[in-house]
This record gives C-alpha cells, sequence and structure tokens, in this order.
C-alpha cells in the first residue's frame, strides 16, 4: 500500500573523517522515501526552491517516487552544513537555513489521499498535526520529531502524539520527552502520550520497539533488532530517517500487520540506515537492489541468530 | 569443567540513584565466581584482609565455590567507594584502597591444577602472566583488564593478550587498546593482539563477539547478543564481571565448544549481569536459580527472535 511521507527536502552540506560533500540531496523526506521505496510506492509532499533542478527531481524519479506533492518556491531551499568529525554519532550544526521551508504550507494532491500509511518526518508539529487531519483515512501514522520540538515546542508536539501511532526517535529524545533518564520508564511515559507503539533507535546498537503498555499501564513489551557493526561509516546523515523508511515501508508492503512483520520491519529498518551510512549522502540509497537488502537482512538475522 | 578465576575480592561502597551500601562484597572475582556458580563450579585466587570474616566466607560457600586459594594477610582488603549519581552507565571514583591487594602475589592450590578453564579478571597484567604461565593445562583462558592497565602498563597487558583465547572489555576499552574510534576495525586490531575471540560489552546494549580475523587480516566474523531493557538498575557494580562469569560459565558446562555454544554463552552473560544490577552488591547473584537463569534466558532469546 502506498504511502505519503511530508518532511524536508534540503541540500546538505557534510564533513565527516572520509572527507566533505558540498550540496548533496538531503533532508529526512529524501532519506524516507528512498529507504521505503525498495518497499512500496512513496509519495511526498515538500518544498523546495529555485536550486532543486533536473538532477535533484530525477533522484526521486528514478526510485519511481510521486514528486507532485513537492512545491516549487521562489527561493532557496532548506539548507543544513554539519560536522561530525569528533563523533560519528552525534551532528555537529554549523548552519541552518530554513529558506522556502519556513513559510511551508503542506498542500496536499489529491491522488495522495488514498494513502493508507502517512509518515510525519520530523517537522512543525502544527503542520504535521495538520497533514494528519487532512489525511483521516490514513490507517496506519507514525512520525518522528528532534529535540528543538520537544523542549519548546512541547504543546504542539503532545497534539501530533496523540494521533499518531508510532514514533521514531532516539534514546536522548525519549528521555528528553518523559523527562526520565531510564529507557524503559521514559518509553512508558511516551507511550502513555498516545502513541500505540515507541521505536527508540540506538544508532549502532540498533533498535528496541516498545508496545501494548497504553491501556493498562503495566510494562511495556519489547522487541529489539541489533544493528550491524560496520567496518566503515563514510557519513551518518539521514540514517535514522533511512530506518524509518525501510521500517516503514516494509509494513506498508505487508498484507496483515502481525507481531511477526513488526518484528522484520524493525531488521528492515536496521539494514537500510546501514546501507545510507555507506556513502556520502543519499548516494547508497539511490543504487540499492532488493536482492542486496534482502542477503543483508539475512545478516543481520544470522548476527544475533540462537539455533 | 572447573573454573579457576584470579581477581579482586574486595569491599564496596556505593552509592546510586536508588540508594547507598556501605562495605559490601565486591570485587571482579567475587561477582565472577558468583555468576559462573550457576553453570558449573568455581576456584578463586585471591588475597583478602583481617576484615574479611565468616560472612563473606559463607556467601562463596553457600555457592559451592572453592575458596582455598582465597589468601588471609595482615591488614585491610581491597576496598573501592563509588557513584552512578549521575550517569548509570559509568562509575565515578571516589577512593580506592588497595591495602593487601598491593603486594598480592598469586598463589594457585595444586587442587586447583587440573582446572580446564581459567579466568584473568581485572588485574595487574604481570600478575595475569604469571598465573597464566603458571597453568600451562588451562585448555580455554578468557580475561578483563581496564583502561588504567592499556594506557600506563601497555608492554605487560600485551604479552598477556598473546596467551589469551578470549578478551572480554567494553567499546572505550576496545577503542583505547587499538587506537581506533571504529569498533570493528578496533576489534580486528585487538585479534590482531593476540586473542582468538575479543567480546565487547555495550552495557545496556549487550555485547558483540568478534573472532576469526587473526589469521586472514580480512573482516572478523560477529555475533551480536541484545541486553533486555531494564525498568529499574539499582546498582550497575559487577555487571561486566557478572557478564563474564555467565559467559564464561556456561562455556565451562559444554562438552562440545561448538559455535551455537558460543553464542548461548553470550546470551548467559547478558542475562548474569541483567540479574546482577537489579540489587546492590551481590544481593540478587546470591540467591538465584537455575529455572529463574533459564527463564530470562528465554526472554531474551525471545527479544531478537524472528520466526
Amino acid at each position: 500500500m502506498a504511502i505519503t511521507v511530508v518532511g524536508s527536502v534540503a541540500f546538505d552540506s557534510i564533513q565527516t573523517p572520509a572527507g566533505r560533500r558540498d550540496r548533496c540531496l538531503g533532508g529526512a523526506a529524501t532519506y524516507f522515501s528512498l529507504a521505503a521505496s525498495y518497499f512500496t510506492s512513496v509519495r511526498v509532499i515538500a518544498v523546495v526552491g529555485e536550486d532543486f533542478g533536473p538532477d535533484q527531481q530525477s533522484v526521486f524519479q528514478a526510485r519511481g517516487i510521486d514528486t507532485q506533492g513537492i512545491e516549487r518556491a521562489a527561493g532557496k531551499s532548506f539548507f543544513w552544513e554539519g560536522s561530525y568529525l569528533e563523533n560519528l554519532n552525534e551532528a555537529k550544526t554549523h548552519a541552518t537555513e530554513l529558506n522556502v521551508f519556513g513559510a511551508f504550507e503542506p498542500k496536499i494532491p489529491d491522488a495522495y489521499r488514498d494513502s493508507e500509511f502517512l509518515f510525519l518526518a520530523n517537522i512543525d508539529p502544527v503542520l504535521q498535526r495538520r497533514v494528519r487531519e487532512a489525511m483521516p483515512q490514513a490507517k496506519l501514522v507514525a512520525g518522528d520529531t528532534m529535540n528543538y520540538w520537544i523542549k519548546d515546542h512541547r504543546d504542539a508536539l503532545k497534539q501530533v502524539l496523540k494521533g499518531l501511532d508510532i514514533l521514531l526517535i532516539n534514546d536522548t529524545e525519549t528521555r528528553m520527552l518523559a523527562g526520565n533518564n531510564n529507557l524503559v520508564q521514559a518509553a512508558r511515559g511516551v507511550l502513555g502520550m498516545g502513541p500505540r507503539m515507541l521505536v527508540v533507535k540506538h544508532g549502532e546498537y540498533g533498535a528496541t520497539a516498545f508496545y501494548g503498555a497504553r491501556t493498562n499501564g503495566l510494562g511495556a513489551k519489547t522487541f529489539r533488532a541489533p544493528a550491524l557493526p560496520l567496518e566503515e561509516v563514510v557519513d551518518p546523515t539521514g540514517a535514522g530517517d533511512s530506518f524509518a523508511g525501510g521500517f516503514f515501508g516494509y509494513l506498508a508492503s505487508q498484507k496483515e500487520l502481525t507481531p511477526g512483520a513488526f518484528r522484520r520491519a524493525m531488521f528492515y529498518g536496521g539494514v537500510m540506515g546501514s546501507f545510507a551510512v555507506e556513502r556520502f549522502g543519499t548516494e547508497r540509497l539511490q543504487q540499492l537492489s532488493r536482492a542486496e537488502i534482502d542477503e543483508r537482512f539475512s545478516q543481520f538475522r544470522e548476527l544475533t541468530h540462537l539455533d
């Protein structure tokens, strides 16, 4: 089934121990949709500026991603500059220029309105909520957020959480959102805010899904997917968004959302995140095959398999 | 088969967000031997002072641990004081008093000499090497170390590594020992120093075994065991030593050291570490049953199980 994703499509300038790239295609919606495109059809809602040309457009087209929801506005696209020189697990931001994104008013093409899966990537929770309300037909709604919205836009974010089935955030964001340093207790606190499932992304250590605690107040159930220890991380940018794309894309490809489907989705999330960091920007995500993806899925499974 | 372990038997004063305990029984060899005692017979080599009395002795006796290698010396036992108030993952050391441990000369009882498994807990690598050389019959030798020895006693430590089958250390120690921030590259570097297997302990995220790279210089094989996300961590002291005890104890209980046995041993290591942190000091490790241990093993397995 089709996924609609709303989020940023951007240009990134990135420096890592492996080198530097200027103004490569980036943005949460870009990484998400490329990763998800290997599993299902994807439709993007975003805004770009006049610097978004045929080269960028072709990256989406080559993966069959529907871009009629990418609005062109006068001005420049969202731009981010960051480095990972001291710590590959945490970006140091040097510049964030919202540009056309500052006045973003998501417009939903009619052709997107039958999407049964909706992903609200990390943007202003006011916009996330507006898109969610404009797409009441969505059967499964997942989303992401970040420390900035948790700290300074908590009320708006809490409104979004009430309408989410699945929230995907990292360890630090989970602890900050719940105001609790113990991950399990924090996860239960977040589940009490609305989402039926919380997926906590641990970077190189994998991810943990917490679910099933909302109604009875008892301990949440957990499922943990490991990450493959990687020989070389070229560029960590977009790893979390690629995890979300693999996770949600795999779910959208399934006829039934069984517990087993969610478990495999956690593994596919880790798989897509692990590919994303192997090259700068979206390079690796642009040229995968489903066979490569399934081969790595098997490696992930083997990594923790007991006979 | 029997394990001989050499290491510290100590008194610890510990403060955590859950409270405070003064002078409870601690030390790497204590946690290790209690954890391993649920799987096989364990023999301890250590030195204690006059403050080590019947209360402490009975903790070992109740678990059937052979203590004839625990030497009594004039003076006080090794003492450590630390807290985990800001970060449960890293102890802040307030006091370390070597006391009788400063002049420790390990003496190996004749009755220990048929031990086929030898564990060199975290002590001066000069002593580790001496014990290893005095027990040439040991078929499988594993050991631990810490940042202090890696930084300031590197040459002595490297001699120990040449005689080890398995080294168990944490992420930071692995990176420091190899001088490489990428965990996979660092692991390969450590494997090049001698051990046939490196087990990297990730704390709340589990552990990864790297092995099989020494001879051909190609990428090491990996196996990752997750940790159970814990609702409450009362006292993290000894978690790593308990992991080692569960891991090595389980291996010593197996007729054949198959790849499957090593994988299950990684899970049993995580299981024993997760019990250790549930109460202060060694309280929880003193009163487990094998049924409780196997129940948690099943939970760990279920935690990452794909159909």
